[in-house]
């Protein structure tokens, strides 16, 4: 990485975190055969002799120190754990070295990188793709193919870790948006952690109610499964994410609430053309985002 | 089908109403050769010239006097036109047909079926099975493979009526469920009506946020895309359904808004244990449902 004209080419990248999305990236980068070395840290010995075993890393350790032969160093943990980290990633990390993220909020993170030493450069960044289930297991080589990768400077990200960022994004078949941090968050939250919790408060409803009846969850076809999907999502990852984009996400709701308000009283009241045009401006506006 | 045994080989069956549910329900019929005639009633005359083209029935107008010939007669229209057409089809079908519909509520559509002359048998029908796109372009010969298939007797639906119903449901590779009209409408509130309605309220904050920052919809991931979903589902069809299942509706989505408001608490306090356990709990619930 000393010569900047030689990119990602022969470099040595680290990722803190073998889960969904760190094992997903192992191996989307191993297949391109693009890195003299992927390491990997990870608390867990069965994910280490997983990932070893199948070849998406070289080495594996649950000693961070592992990190500072890296040029690139990716945290792929929870947010809390992505913070927490980054003042002990920053104290070993090689001079020059890059540190990126793959957390769903970036305003916290991104603070939190900024206190990182001049000798080190970083960016935040946040792939949207995922699944409900998690762990190196759910790990999926095409997962990020076609994702949208957010990627959110430091005052101080040079163009030239940006543009090294990118290339790793369009090594694993991504695309790139630059984006303010703050920005980032406030618009993560309405497509992302709002239909988070919205899912969580159907599953809690649907399960409250199956106490109730037995055959509940036998009338649970298609539209249940896929409006409740994301409730399965790991607890721990997104009560990090909800609590670190507080603000925004608690307005968020806030708005939803008033809005989910109006539908019930047009429904209380059976004021059925209301309720009618109602239903078809929303439909129309659903339809048109994914016409694609 | 004077013949019990005989049941529905050689029978006539009439589809009113070839949208999703009734187009693909032809195309089913269509697929097994068990009836000598398929016939449809539907107002739109392309509709009718393409099911006709294609072979999904035999015969197809615009006037309803022709399921007078029919030994099975299928309501496949939203549930307040099945409601009106009810009478009308009582007064014109030949002794001995049997009237099921497909529609989503069932107390209501049961009370008018109560009113039917004695000379004609019936029973409420509803298939869990959908899409959120509507129409006849969208029928799909295995829509309902797999599906539940709920049947809701009247007090006076003979045996036979039901056994005929049944050989129906499973001629399309469905599965029968006999149940209460009542009791159907009530779990259907929890697992079909309430995610349709919270769906819609995403997609109207959505929509109402995108005015703020045009870059909002590229944000929009399978998660967005999946708890969305049914927000597309066609307007009459969805406020016909609420509105005839309104008391379980609006009694559902209070519960939902109280969840809502206990979690939407939660992360504006930032109790990281009791945020982080309920979401525990919740994802726990959600992947033992759908763990098949």
């Amino acid at each position: 990485m000393d010569d900047p004209e030689f990119g990602l080419r022969g470099a040595t990248i680290a990722i803190i975190g073998l889960g969904l999305m760190g094992g997903s990236l192992a191996l989307a980068l191993r297949a391109t055969k693009t890195y003299t070395q992927i390491i990997a840290i990870d608390p867990n010995e069965s994910t280490r002799t997983q990932a070893l075993a199948c070849g998406a890393v070289d080495q594996a350790s649950d000693d961070l120190l592992l990190v500072s032969h890296a040029n690139v160093i990716v945290l792929a943990t929870p947010v809390r754990a992505i913070i927490d980290l980054l003042p002990r990633v920053g104290a070993i990390a090689r001079d020059n070295a890059i540190v990126i993220d793959l957390g769903s909020t970036k305003r916290e993170i991104v603070q939190a990188m900024e206190t990182l030493p001049a000798r080190i450069q970083a960016v935040g960044g946040h792939p949207m793709c995922g699944k409900e289930t998690s762990g190196f297991g759910s790990a999926d080589a095409n997962l990020y193919r076609n994702a949208v990768f957010a990627l959110t400077p430091l005052t101080r990200t040079t163009a030239q870790t940006l543009a090294i960022a990118q290339a790793l994004i369009e090594t694993i078949s991504a695309q790139t948006l630059v984006i303010d941090a703050e920005r980032h968050d406030a618009i993560a939250a309405t497509t992302s952690h709002l239909p988070f919790v919205v899912a969580s408060a159907l599953m809690a409803v649907a399960s409250e109610q199956a106490n109730q009846d037995e055959w509940l969850f036998r009338f649970a076809a298609s539209g249940f499964r896929d409006t409740s999907r994301l409730a399965a999502s790991d607890a721990t990852m997104m009560s990090d994410i909800v609590l670190t984009n507080r603000a925004n996400v608690v307005k968020m709701l806030r708005q939803y609430s008033a809005h989910l308000e109006t539908l019930t009283q047009l429904i209380e009241h059976a004021d059925a053309p209301t309720l009618r045009a109602r239903f078809q401006t929303i439909a129309e506006s659903r339809q048109k985002i994914f016409r694609r």
